[in-house]
């Protein structure tokens, strides 16, 4: 199993492939035909190809292959978190570049999933499933059928998010690879909470957030305007499944962008976004924010539910075994955030000036 | 003081007036100038007048004098719920009507209120303080003023929403005011929990929502479109007063509208609204919601908060002195939803089908 | 055959029905296939019913039985403008108001259409087919049925336009049936070009439009907000129909609000619009357009084309016959405003500070 | 002067500068006062720094000094298009780079402008005056202060346009630079009549288009939604500004953006602009879109008015001398698609299918 312990993951001598972008994710599903129902008839996702074990899909301006693999298992998880590259020879330096790491590598000219040919896999040093791969099938790009829109429609494989233990760690062995940092929170002594990485000059192409893991947090697709994310919240509740939203719709603090987070049949968390900022300078400003700020997570201070920070899906190693979490031993956002040992604030230094009739105290941050 | 107990008020033998819709509410606040930074320069209100005591500010769409008035006073409070009648020999009718009703009734002339003039100010059956006017100063229509318009614009005064022990009480009076029901919720012993009465065709000019009252629960102001709404969330958190969120934003069941709720500084509850359905058949079907039905405040299932069913304004008699509250004996909304003692279902009858995930109940619904 | 000529409509007797809104148009199609691909497939417009010879289709916030009355014919005409009253009485007083006009009336307890009760039908002063009705059947109101709203969902049918030769005597006589007027288009002469005018407190449920009549100009439908209405712009690139769009997207100055024609597959003249303002009060401002200004019918200036101005469905008589047109002889709006006859100001006696990169004249109103 | 003859510019055999993006434009402008007004009171840009002499404004998302330099001059004109770079020595690689060109080259250690330092300016093969830089001044970047949105808030720069005789030589020229094509417009006979190209994966940082050049056709910039591009147009309505408006708005078929045209006070034309396509992939699909196909540069069809093909602004050379134009010998793009001589489809081969009501061709693209 791969080392998880908290040294730092050594830069290797070798260089990094040139990652372009997050391309997809391949989830296990426990009720294939639930999952299609939930991810085809109610999030509009388009079907590339599907057979008795796996759906392809992709999202309206994609013309790689898939965003996203739904295949059939016994257990929900994570079994890629996959990622272009740039060149066919930059899968020689993937190879290259985790050998030297001392990570099971596996490399596939066939592809580990259709439409997708020569591939590396990995089980990176942090533990989670890392694919590579250039070799795609190119298919329609239905940025201009308007008649196949919807009201929620979703354009874009925005980025991913993983639970890992060490986020300091978890960043170094990133930049290592080729990311950089956009956004982070921390706190007054230099704990950090959770960081933000991207390689198209996005927000991120994936973010860091601390707690046991290796555990995926969520894969995160893009709509064109705030409204479309609203539809999607609507949609749900006409079909009597709003008990799949858990999170928002709200905006953030970190990136800017407006949210959703939903929770799959399984209970994969999936977040619609839209509208974070270009980050593709050398010298773009990294934006630190203060884990007592209260709208770090959501700008208008409305709380996290505490599922938000617990829940993750579990990832699975090479062989398709679940891959134990390691826990966090930094101090947790939620508990430095929320109830009696924690707090946040919405004013710096100004807890005294809150309304009078603030003290109903109605946010569930002082609630709990 | 008005007679509150819980019989049923007395039809009148005369014709009520004929209401066009709610036309301003005069609020009391207890800080001029820290209430104008927050109409005016938070929420965009224009001002047509202003003086030391007290600010008249309209919407964008408005062509009368005013749709809210802040009057300087000691406690925060609601000075009238203010409605325009069709013609001025309407306010005769007002004043028969609750002359008859036993009602404290006050005609002046030359108005209450800078910009309006004939009015007739009761203390209804319910202890609420009522105005009725027609002559009113016009003022220019900002319509097209699209040079003026912010991203947050409230276009137009919607509603009033009044607290009330008894809302059956409360609804035969009001429907005897010339109101109609256009939506409501109730249980399944037949507990009536709120009612919404409209007389423009919207699906209100005010609602009854059961509690301790008389006390005013909010007024609310429509904008054009949702991400006007999310304009002002934005606007808060920028301005690092996103605790004045108390609730939302999100979608209404009842009514079906885009809503937003924020306290201004001295607490008073105020509604961003917008896009609900037209009302004006007369065979309009009234929606009865269940009570135990999780999308009826928020279509999305997204949690109720505590304060939004507890806390009210006071509501002043004709002489400016606070009315007491009664309080609420039928079963309140917030104990029979939430909590040990309470239930809420998204899909009725389907509690064993809650997808597996779930058991970490993230929504505020099931922790409190 | 009703007297169009230009004198004053008698004002009646009797007193006019109670109308609440424009409720529903019948249009005769030539090829009943190809509008139905046009209004359900394109338009999105909800079936409520449908056989060998009609479709009846509602928007999605209507709850009676239609909106639309697609029939098939050998001439592509409107057979007729359908208004709800408040009342079963009222049909007595629509008989009576017509009969006493001395124009042909037909009643029909059963109705004239599926889903509708007992029903007036009037050639009107102006030769128009004008029905009246109370009694219809009640369907579900699809407000909430957010899996069924598609990008450009249709919300209410929100007003007819009509062509009539001769604008102030239509004016009076629909002023006699209860109508007011909202807004108009004038020059200093005094000719009244177009005039909106209500019943429902919208900015019209009719309109007429100076030229020769009784002609159709269009039926307008509205949508929640402007995204939806380029939504149906978008869609109908897609499908290789942008022919369709006749005029704009754009902001009228008229109303203020958000528009789109486009033509169904007989030429009949769609509306789509979206936001216009409350028009309630008795004393609600008139607003008078100069037929010169340039921002009176777009207010971003851009061209009004002429088919616009020339074009519109022929009228049927209550025996399915054309009614023939009579000609305008007061000035037309197309040619006091463009072309070498005519001319159109942005800014009143501002002409010569024209910016200099103007000279190239790029706007079709300086071309024509 | 430039080489501006109709031969392949050579490519260089020094390595290209890694262009970032597309950064500012300096414009010059005749009167500083009334673009002043243009830009920051109607536009709402915001002014990182002025003086008597120039106006630096920046986008609600940038960080770096400024977007766009308005500089007061005798004639209006563009003195730079100015690209970033990753590094400083990119600057010594675009020195290398023109000056093997034969092209004049200027270094300027202390910047050409206010806020930016080392500086390489150069009049390109093309005749256009081309600015690379990379040390430059950070200001806040405006992105969360919502506070200080406008409807019609610009976020980001976009791109350029410039117009150029020869389009296939400007492409191998800027591919040598390093851009790539993402979408072109071409005809049967291989005539390519406009292309667009990106560093920053978007579909562009610049584009070509068939003209008397070099002038510069347009300077984009973003803003998040669709309402925010009609919010601009309302302003200049309310303004009575609306004869700034040139086309639009609209969606385009290239980019499949949403798009609006205005022109500044001296003519300069400003494109708002939002919501084209991500297209970093090195093997992303270039559209080509055939010129007479009549949603190409309007997806709706509606008619591309002839000053946008006619006009464009000067550019000047590194002495600020205007540079005289080079007319097109290819056929130009209005002619072959409007008018007796030219011809536009909407779908192709289908020209008889045209509804009849159609044959009033109320298309300006049928009428001119």
């Amino acid at each position: 199993m791969t080392d998880t312990s908290f040294q730092r993951v050594p830069t290797p001598s070798v260089p990094a492939p040139d990652i372009l972008r997050c391309a997809y994710m391949e989830l296990i599903v426990t009720d294939l035909k639930r999952s299609r129902d939930f991810y085809v008839d109610v999030l509009d996702l388009t079907v590339t190809a599907e057979d008795e074990d796996a759906i392809y899909l992709r999202s309206m301006e994609e013309f790689i292959h898939h965003n996203l693999v739904l295949r059939r298992g016994e257990q929900a998880a994570v079994a890629a978190f996959s990622y272009r590259v740039r060149a066919p020879e930059d899968l020689d330096k993937a190879e290259a570049f985790y050998t030297e790491l001392g990570c099971e590598v596996i490399r596939r000219r066939e592809g580990f999933t259709r439409g997708i040919g020569d591939s590396v896999r990995v089980q990176d040093p942090l533990g989670f499933p890392y694919e590579f791969f250039h070799e795609v099938e190119h298919v329609e790009r239905l940025a201009w059928r308007y008649d196949l829109y919807t009201p929620g429609a979703l354009v874009r494989l925005d980025h991913f998010n993983q639970v890992t233990p060490d986020v300091p760690k978890a960043v170094a062995y990133m930049e290592d690879l080729g990311f950089r940092v956009t956004e982070d929170i921390q706190d007054e002594h230099g704990t950090t909470y959770a960081a933000w990485m991207r390689r198209k000059p996005t927000v991120h192409d994936t973010a860091m957030t601390g707690g046991a893991g290796p555990r995926m947090h969520h894969v995160a697709f893009a709509t064109h305007e705030k409204h479309n994310v609203l539809a999607i919240c609507d949609k749900l509740g006409a079909l009597r499944l709003s008990d799949h939203i858990e999170r928002g719709p709200g905006r953030h603090g970190v990136s800017n962008a407006f949210y959703l987070y939903i929770r799959d049949p399984d209970g994969h968390r999936i977040e619609i976004y839209t509208q974070d900022y270009y980050t593709g300078d050398p010298d773009n400003p990294v934006v630190t924010w203060d884990v007592h700020d209260n709208q770090r997570r959501d700008w208008w201070g409305n709380p996290v539910v505490p599922s938000w920070y617990t829940e993750a899906s579990t990832v699975l190693d090479l062989h398709g075994r679940p891959v134990p979490a390691t826990e966090r031993t930094d101090a947790s956002e939620m508990d430095v955030t929320i109830g009696a040992d924690g707090f946040s604030y919405t004013r710096k230094e100004d807890e005294e000036s809150m309304p009078s009739w603030k003290q109903g105290e109605y946010k569930l941050g002082h609630q709990l």
